[in-house]
């Protein structure tokens, strides 16, 4: 039978998000129940409540950075049990048997992996829904343990921006002596910052913002060059093995390929369209360097990135606030108005 | 003293090419002295003549792709003899102490590498001359041993067209099972399609001209895909692990990412300037593929490459002309009427 849950919702791309009682699935045989504890405000719940890619589905409950205990799980569920510490990330499934499902790359799959929210099931063909709701039913594939002692709350973040940044700085190798630099200080950023420098690398900072400094110190940065200060930015010439580009927006990439090294990475994140103003080929060839992309993390390399949080005691700088200031804190965060990830407390939603 | 040279050269960038005797360096001790059999023409060799690059330097006296007969050497000179069959390329020096110099990796130079002519010597501050002459003088560590038996005309075009193609194709691991696609077919296809095919990839060439299929099938493609047939290029989704682009002139590389592997790379080796229409990032991020550049190679894998080249007896498609009719082959080169290098047997400078 299906399971009655209370979360917030949206009803339109012009609706505020509001109380809805809906209809999850009966738990599958391989299915753990999870009650949310804490589910993170990434910048993309407000694109997709707000239909800005125009492919939502309405009713949409967002949320996918969700951190809950198990309550109940299916008859052929091994690894986790009723009590556990648990997260939810992007994604709630995929073909499973795909090359890159294969190599647990799971972002890539050729059948497209299922998204948390917004999205049908391949199984069911019931809609998806998020974590800003009281319950989640998730296949155990995609379920994380969470380590012992971490914030719960400033854990949650760790399942979207924490993934977003630790995949590249993994798939580029990034370790003891690499030069690394992140653009964007916000929630991607911070966690970029915070985990190439528990990785041992050398972290710049590039921000277009004066007045950064010294949070972006706090938070693992050796160096902070102001993007428009063209000293500062000729003063790191050739400088960096990857640049994990976090800006959500269209920008200039051109000015940031002169910092590369020989053989040196720009991966992008955040900005999902066409590179304006033109791409530059000469510094390309010149150094050998790429322009790449790169999506979430598998769930292999989740599980990894949460054990390297819990082992170095990383979470997310987090704002705390309740399901009902939902709405005022997508306004807030349109305006960058966070330091640097708000995080719903789902306990609000019993109030 | 100096030595008074015969070559072929140009004095403005209007001017055609014409005989000139001009001076080059009295051998220093680590120089090699070398009596140019054949020169290949290279495009970059027409926009350097023109100036199309505003950076030319006049007189002119092109060529790159070098091939000839060690005539003497200087007395620190142990790895070469008179009558050594020799090759030169596109560089002959670098600082040979920054990072990439001391990977063999002279091509990146930090302090850019001195190229072969429309440049100027680092130590004496003479303009460098190149291969449309009776002799060529470069120090040592630029020189490369031509394998025996290899046809030598056909070996000139090795020096820039093969090593250009053979250092993407080797940095990016291509091997046995590979699959590779090179776009357009013209001197750096042609030698792209022989090379990959050679080191056991699966190989496709993109064309825009119906009517390659034969040449190419011969040269090594086992597929050809018309770049302008919607259906063909559906057919390779997601299928190359690396594309080799080659086309000169500014095009549209987004159709060619669909086409890449997850973790796919196209690198551009053939276009310098600003990619039009804008490069969607949207591809990028959803299969974690890249956009690259590569400049020709350094000295130690051309030098593996023409090994390579010698074991599988591999050399390029050429048409044989007169330095008497260089201007002549230029109009054509423009037109893309010569299949696929033209090789100046430089026996004809002294007729």
């Amino acid at each position: 039978m299906n399971m009655h849950v209370s979360g917030y919702a949206t009803q339109s791309a012009k609706d505020n998000l509001a109380p809805l009682c809906f209809e999850r699935r009966e738990p599958r045989v391989n299915d753990v129940v999870i009650e949310v504890l804490y589910c993170g405000v990434c910048h993309s719940d407000l694109h997709q409540a707000r239909n800005d890619w125009n492919n939502s589905i309405y009713p949409m409950v967002p949320g996918h950075e969700i951190i809950g205990r198990v309550t109940s799980v299916g008859s052929k569920v091994t690894r986790f049990k009723p009590g556990d510490q648990v997260g939810v990330g992007c994604m709630v499934d995929s073909c499973q048997h795909c090359a890159a499902c294969e190599q647990g790359l799971e972002q890539y799959c050729e059948d497209h992996h299922t998204l948390t929210y917004n999205d049908i099931d391949r199984h069911d063909r019931m809609p998806t829904f998020g974590g800003y709701s009281e319950k989640i039913v998730v296949s155990d594939k995609f379920v994380l343990k969470v380590p012992d002692g971490l914030d719960l709350a400033g854990a949650a973040p760790l399942l979207c921006a924490g993934i977003t940044t630790w995949s590249p700085l993994r798939h580029w190798k990034i370790g003891k002596g690499s030069k690394v630099a992140v653009i964007g200080l916000g929630g991607l950023g911070h966690m970029g910052l915070k985990l190439a420098k528990a990785m041992g690398a050398e972290v710049t900072l590039f921000t277009r913002s004066p007045g950064k400094e010294q949070d972006a110190r706090r938070l693992g940065a050796d160096r902070i060059v102001l993007s428009t200060n063209e000293g500062q930015m000729g003063a790191v010439k050739g400088r960096f093995d990857l640049i994990i580009d976090t800006v959500p927006y269209v920008h200039d990439i051109n000015p940031y390929l002169s910092t590369l090294s020989l053989n040196g990475t720009l991966v992008l994140v955040g900005y999902l369209g066409k590179l304006e103003p033109m791409l530059n080929t000469i510094p390309l060839i010149i150094g050998r360097k790429s322009v790449a992309g790169s999506v979430i993390g598998g769930i292999a390399e989740t599980q990894e990135m949460l054990d390297f949080c819990g082992e170095h005691d990383i979470t997310s700088d987090i704002e705390v606030i309740r399901i009902q200031d939902i709405n005022e804190a997508y306004e807030r965060m349109l305006k960058s108005d966070v330091k640097y990830r708000f995080v719903i407390d789902m306990a609000s939603l019993k109030v």
